[in-house]
C-alpha cells in the first residue's frame, strides 16, 4: 500500500518556508503501514496541480493532498482534484448552512467567495473540520483513495486523526513498519556497500537504505510483522547477517551515535580520557561532551595549536617537531602520551594533521592526518589520508579517533 | 521560465529528514528569474522515479533532480531519467578513468559498482564533480533542461554554480536578485526586531527576510537593480540604515560568520588568544579554527572539564571552586586570566556553565553560563541564562564569548 502527499500552495515553494505537514503524514502513515512513495510540493497553478493530481492516482494506492482548500482564488484544490477524477464539482447545501451559521456566530455575514468551501467532488465525504471553515474530502475512486485536507496543520492534524487514519487502519489492517538503524564509522560507503550488498539483497521482507556522509554510514532496515516483536525479531536476525559480513564494524544498533558509544565504553572499562588536539582543535572534546555525564570519562584536553603549546603542555620534545614535523606520526604518538601523562588518567588520544585548505606540501599534502592512543585502549598510531575540505578532513579525523578508541576499548585488532 | 526540482532518495521520506537542497536551489533560481513550480522527492523506486522525471519534463522547462547517482544498487537517477527522455546510457571513458584515478590517489583499487558512476544519458554533457565521484549531467532535449546533480550539498552547490547557473543565466537574460546578509549574535529576534522592523518597513524596491536561530540573527536585503553596481548600492544605503538602528550590532555584511570576524580583528590588532573552556568543551575553540589561518591567532586552549585541571592547568584556586563552585563568575574570571598567563599571550576567555539536561539546582539552573575575557580585549564578566536544550545552551555560550571577544576588541562598550 504506497501513498503520496500533495501539499499545495506557492508559498511553499520560497526558500524560507518547509512543509512541515508532509513530516507529519509520513511518520502517521508510517505507523499504519503505508509507505510514502512520493510528496510533491505544488504551485497554486491550475494545471500543474491537475497534472500533479493525476501522476499522484496514477502511481499511488493513497493520494493526500494539503492545501488551496480556502475561500480565495488561488485556492484550487478542489477543482484541480475534481478535473483529474473526471467529476464534477458539487456545492453542498449543509455544509453551505453550517458555512452561513459560523461566520453568523462570529457576527460577521458571510462574503460569497466563502461559498466554493462547500463544494464537494461528486461522491467525496465530508471530514467535518470543527477548527475552520473549510472541511476537508474524501473520496473512493478506481480502487484509489483520495483525501483532501485543509493546510493549516491545527485544522489538517484533527481531520487527519478523526476522518482518514481510521479508514486507512480499516484498509491496510495495519501492519505498521518498523525500522533498525546501523551505524558504521571510519569506511566508505562503496566499501560499505561492497560488503554488505550481497547479503541485504537476499533479505525477504526487510529493505535496507543506505545513507552516507564523510566518516560515517548509516543502513537503514525496515520490517514489518504480525507483531511488533516478530518485526524486530526480523530486524535484528538481519543485522546479525550484516554484523557476521563486516565483523566489528557496525558500532550502534540503538540509535546511539558514536562519541555516546565510546564514552559509554570507557565508563563501563572505569577508564578516563585525555585528548589532544592539533588540526581538530576541540572538535573531538567538543563531540565527546555532546551528551551530559560526559564529566565521568573525560578529564582533560589540550587544544595545543602552537608547537610551543605541544612541548609546554604535553611534554612533546621540540627536536621531534624539529626532525619529523608537527604533522607527523611520532609527534602524534608523544601528544597522546603527554596528554594520558599529564591528566594521570588512563587513556590519551592525540591528533595532528593538515586540515587545509592551506599548509599542505608534496609530502604532507592537504588532508594528512595522524591519529595516535596511549594507555589502557592500545598503544596505536593510524596515518590517514581524507579527501575533501577542512570541515570534512577535521570531522574525518575525530571519528578515526572514536573508532581507534572503539576498537582498543574492545579488544578488536584491525 | 518555469522550473521542477526532484530529489531522489527513500531516506528523504522518513520523517526525520528534510530536503535542504530543495531550499537552496529554489533561492538560487529565484536569483536567475525562475520560478519553481513543483517540487518532488520520490523513493527510490524505479517505476515510481521514471513516473516523476516524465511528469517533471511534461509540465516544466527545467527540471533538476538531485541525488541517487552514486555507486550503490538503490541509485536510479540515470536510469530512470534515461528511460524517461527514451534515450540510452553511455559509460563515458573519461569518467571511468578519472574514477580509477580518485581511488587510486587514495592508495585504494576502485570496487567494480563504481564504474555505474560513469554512465551518462546519451547526448548528456558531464559536469565535473572535483569534491566527489559521481560527476552531473546536463542535457538538452526537446526543449527543456534535465540537469542531474549528486544528493551531498557540499556537492550539488558547487556544481550548480558553476555548471547549470551560468547557463540559466543566459537562457533566461534575467535581471538577477543581489542578497545583502547582515549578521547579528547574541541578541533575540524579537529584540532586533522591534528596532529595526520600522527601518526595513519603509525600504523601497528592497524585500528583507529575517533569520533566526539561537544567538544569531541573520537579515537577507534583497534587491534588484539595472546593473549590479546599482543593486548592491540600494543594499548598502539600506544596509547603513539598519545600522544606525542598531549600532555596533551588525558584525558582518560580507558573509564572514562571528569566529572569522573575531579571528580577522585578533589577527589585526596583533592579540594571540587562550581559550579555557569547560561546559563548551572545546567548542569555541573548535568554532575558531574552522577556517584557514587560525595558527595566526589561537595559542592554545583548554578543555578544562575536571575540577582538577582548571586547578593544575590554569591555576584557578581550589578555594574558589570550593566556595563559589565551579560554575561561578570568580571561577571563569580565574579561568581567562589562568589561560591568558599560562600561554603567555595578549587575550584569554573563560567559559564556564550547566549545559544541562542534568546538573541543574534551583540555585544553578540548566542554561546558567558565566564567559568572563582577561587581557587586551578588557577584563569583562558576563552571566547568561539561556533556554534550550545542551546543544543550543553550548552553542550560544560560544556566541557569547565570541560577541564579547569582538566588542571588546573593537572597544564598544555595552
Amino acid at each position: 500500500m504506497r501513498a503520496e502527499i500533495l501539499a499545495v500552495g506557492s508559498e511553499l515553494l520560497t526558500p524560507q518556508r518547509s512543509d512541515t505537514n508532509a513530516l507529519y503524514l509520513t511518520e502517521r502513515l508510517r505507523e499504519l503501514g503505508v509507505e510514502v512513495g512520493a510528496r510533491v510540493t505544488v504551485a497554486d497553478d491550475p494545471g500543474l496541480l491537475e497534472s500533479a493530481f493525476r501522476a499522484a492516482l496514477g502511481r499511488a494506492d493513497i493520494v493526500i493532498a494539503t492545501g488551496g482548500l480556502g475561500p480565495t482564488a488561488d485556492d484550487l484544490t478542489r477543482e484541480a482534484a475534481a478535473a483529474a477524477t473526471g467529476r464534477k464539482l458539487v456545492r453542498d447545501a449543509g455544509i453551505l448552512e453550517r458555512l452561513e451559521q459560523r461566520f453568523a456566530s462570529f457576527g460577521r455575514v458571510m462574503a460569497p467567495n466563502n461559498a466554493q468551501q462547500a463544494d464537494l467532488i461528486e461522491g467525496a465525504l465530508e471530514i467535518e473540520n470543527p477548527n475552520g471553515s473549510a472541511p476537508g474530502q474524501l473520496l473512493e475512486a478506481d480502487g484509489r483513495l483520495l483525501v483532501l485536507l485543509p493546510g493549516p496543520p491545527r485544522e489538517m492534524k484533527p481531520l487527519f486523526a478523526s476522518g482518514v487514519a481510521p479508514r486507512l487502519r480499516e484498509r491496510t489492517g495495519a501492519v505498521p513498519l518498523h525500522t533498525l538503524v546501523l551505524r558504521i564509522a571510519a569506511l566508505s560507503e562503496s566499501d560499505v556497500d561492497a560488503r554488505l550488498a550481497p547479503v541485504y539483497r537476499e533479505f525477504e521482507g526487510v529493505a535496507t537504505t543506505i545513507l552516507s556522509q564523510p566518516g560515517q554510514i548509516e543502513l537503514h532496515l525496515h520490517a514489518r510483522g504480525a507483531s511488533e516483536a516478530e518485526a524486530l525479531a526480523t530486524l535484528e536476525r538481519s543485522a546479525d547477517a550484516l554484523e557476521a559480513a563486516l565483523p566489528g564494524r557496525i558500532y550502534s544498533r540503538d540509535g546511539r551515535d558514536l562519541p555516546a558509544v565510546v564514552g559509554d565504553l570507557l565508563v563501563e572499562r572505569g577508564a578516563r580520557l585525555a585528548t589532544a588536539e592539533s588540526c581538530t582543535a576541540g572538535l573531538l572534546a567538543a563531540r565527546l561532551t555532546d551528551f551530559a555525564g560526559a564529566s565521568r570519562f573525560l578529564e582533560r584536553g589540550f587544544v595545543t595549536y602552537s608547537n610551543r603549546s605541544k612541548t609546554e603542555l604535553l611534554g612533546v620534545p621540540a627536536e621531534i617537531i624539529e626532525a619529523e614535523g608537527a604533522v607527523s606520526g611520532p609527534v602524534a604518538r608523544a601528544m597522546a602520551e603527554g596528554a594520558r601523562r599529564a591528566a594521570g588518567v588512563e587513556v590519551g588520544v592525540g591528533i595532528t594533521g593538515v586540515a587545509g585548505p592551506d599548509g599542505g606540501t608534496p609530502e604532507k599534502p592537504v588532508g594528512l592526518v595522524f591519529v595516535a592512543l596511549s594507555g589502557a585502549a592500545g598503544d596505536t598510531l593510524r596515518r590517514r589520508q581524507f579527501p575533501g575540505g577542512r570541515e570534512r578532513v577535521r570531522f574525518q579525523a575525530t571519528q578515526t579517533a572514536l573508532e581507534m578508541l572503539r576498537r582498543g576499548l574492545l579488544g578488536i585488532s584491525e
